[in-house]
């Protein structure tokens, strides 16, 4: 199958740049495909001179490098300009395979759908699509000084929708969304959750993370992952801490900026100067692999404040470590998070209220254990295996149901 | 031959929201390739719910309407995001079409270019691409307030130049740009003048066109053409006025707001309200066929202040009609008026030299007269007819070339 990731490449390290989640679902996934027999060539903008035209990524995995725009400088907004020559390279390869070499196309966020809608027409086959997030909800709930997505980009999601034969949501409530904002129909849309990694993402001492970290020994940690960007909202973390009680309270800020972040990376200092809390916040780069589980391991909490996730891939890895969640009560977040038995989920963005409710939890460490247990029971519940398990399920449906329409489409044009 | 014009319709009325010269382009020589026995079918987006999948524009010209995106409030910068869907609205044409159906692609602007590449390959047909605006020099030439085209567009069109079989330019400037700022290869590039339309366009009463267009009898009349927007500069013709010294002149506005223009589009009236000319500046909407060439008639001087033109077919139609005209020496404008002969080329747009240049003129009736005769023989050596035929030559050499080249290719593979 060709898997499409127009924008970020799976070679790319989560937590900076536009790389994130969605990264780390297309390596996981498409590791767990080739494992169960299906050949992957996964295909992305060439970033760099020196990339390969094509790398393997894992066993039965190849990245492709399609040239679309300069390297360096484009920004996510300058890549649907480049759409046509992207879907150019992807068809040039397929055109130099044996005819049907393809049997799916798997394509990820709207500007890969784009493209997999043009090259399913040429090739014949089925297009899956996932959105990881969409415009109109992120719109709806937009973080402050964050700029609302284009019409550009609305349209080109509701397009796809159109077009594609299955859309994974990985979520209820992303589901909801795509049928009730998108108007997709009940019937084409398959709710998958994602995984987590339960090899790397496992409890360990508090102590030797912290050590590997260079982080104090002593105090207590409250850490945030992700992309520095007003959509993941660390700013709400920084003034909880102004406005919590607690003096012994670190604010572990773990990412690079990103997308709108971008345009004042220096913000989030500036602000806990501000609110007199810089010396209360430590900031690390994104963080990969085992030091990305010591980060968790390190944190008392991890907060994932954002304005909207579609699903909150850190708020999994963090439970799977023993940590407990404080989460907004957003999209994708409430199904990550059992309110109550793994983390807090919280309304809105309140710092007072974050400040207080995360007091609250330092302060008690028989609940903090509580939901520590409960935080790894949860995150057991979810693995990629099973993740790749039902996407295999999903894509056998697809290419049955295309299968059965090209031949009804065919055996009408012979009664004509 | 399938013409490919994605953001503006040639059944639109130029003057007004994205349609201007390069519409009226579009127009009058597919008419007149008809005519020479070519059958061309134009593909424009579909702007509205009552156009018909395709329409007769003239005999041998069709228009064929493609959805991509919704009909209507989508702005020139969300149609990239659109080329996609055009290029899949375009191949689903020629698909329901027997084998070998266009033998020639001809796109116009960079939009269209992007779709042509793909549908060239697709087909196997040649690319002949018209630019007729260049975003580095649109950007070299910026107008104050007006904004930068994004790099987007500069790649996109640096890509268009590197696919195309041949690029028409204009003008010999608009060639030397191609070349010194696209790198397009000399041998690639073909210089095609524009016409003017020699019959709608021709020297009448100004009286009687003054009356038809309800302006007053007496009194001298400067008149602009164009869409309302920073890059035609407008705003130079009223500040000239203000800086002018004689009470008896008055500026025609004639065209709607478009692009950037459209952000404000009372700022004309604030500004000559501000500068205390308002009761000597007349707006008029967009004028259409004969009532146009009124407009020309009208006036004793047509001024086209543009930050840039690759053409500049409003100084042509003006000329054709016997009025002089003043215009920046920018882009085509320094071919299509002969400074001194036809009219005054001006450097800059500072509106004290406008409005000195403009006060002599006027009132030298001899040399208006001089310059209106000089006018009309530079527009005679324009015609759309010369314009059909060179572009015939130069779709011929393209084929020719292509051919040549695929059967090489092919000789090549069985070579080996």
């Amino acid at each position: 199958m060709a898997m499409l990731s127009v924008h970020t490449s799976p070679l790319h390290q989560p937590g900076t740049g536009d790389a994130g989640g969605m990264n780390v679902y297309i390596v996981e996934v498409s590791k767990r495909l080739a494992q169960a027999g299906v050949e992957i060539e996964v295909f992305t903008r060439t970033t760099g001179r020196d990339l390969p035209q094509c790398a393997e990524l894992a066993p039965g995995v190849t990245v492709r490098h399609i040239s679309a725009g300069p390297f360096e400088g484009l920004a996510k907004e300058d890549l649907p300009a480049q759409l046509c020559a992207f879907t150019h390279g992807v068809l040039g390869v397929e055109a130099a395979r044996p005819p049907g070499w393809y049997d799916l196309l798997a394509s990820h966020y709207w500007l890969s759908g784009q493209v997999g809608w043009l090259a399913k027409d040429r090739w014949g086959v089925p297009l899956v699509h996932t959105a990881h997030t969409l415009a109109k909800v992120k719109n709806l709930q937009l973080a402050a000084g964050d700029r609302a997505e284009p019409m550009g980009r609305v349209v080109g999601e509701e397009q796809v929708v159109e077009q594609a034969d299955r859309l994974v949501a990985n979520t209820p409530t992303e589901a909801r969304e795509l049928i009730d904002l998108y108007g997709a129909p009940l019937e084409r849309v398959a709710i998958v959750a994602p995984g987590v990694d339960l090899q790397r993402f496992r409890p360990g001492s508090r102590a030797a993370a912290r050590a590997r970290l260079g982080l104090p020994e002593r105090g207590r940690i409250v850490a945030f992952v992700g992309r520095i960007q007003p959509l993941k909202a660390p700013d709400v973390l920084i003034r909880a801490l102004a406005e919590s009680d607690s003096a012994d309270v670190t604010a572990l800020i773990v990412g690079g900026p990103s997308g709108s972040g971008l345009d004042r990376p220096t913000a989030l200092i500036e602000l806990a100067d501000t609110l007199g809390v810089r010396d209360r916040v430590r900031f690390l780069p994104p963080q990969a692999g085992d030091r990305l589980a010591d980060v968790y391991r390190a944190a008392d909490v991890v907060a994932v404040p954002s304005h909207n996730e579609s699903f909150g891939l850190v708020a999994l890895e963090a439970q799977a470590c023993g940590t407990p969640v404080v989460a907004a009560a957003v999209g994708g977040l409430v199904t990550a998070v059992r309110d109550g038995i793994s983390g807090v989920l919280i309304d809105g963005h309140d710092p007072a209220i974050w400040g207080r409710v995360l007091d609250k939890l330092l302060a008690e460490p028989k609940r903090l254990a509580e939901l520590s247990a409960g935080a790894l029971r949860h995150a057991h519940d979810f693995s990629w295996d099973r993740t790749a398990e039902r996407l295999l399920d999903v894509y056998g449906e697809a290419m049955t149901e295309h299968r059965a329409r090209r031949e009804l489409e065919l055996a009408g044009c012979a009664r004509w």
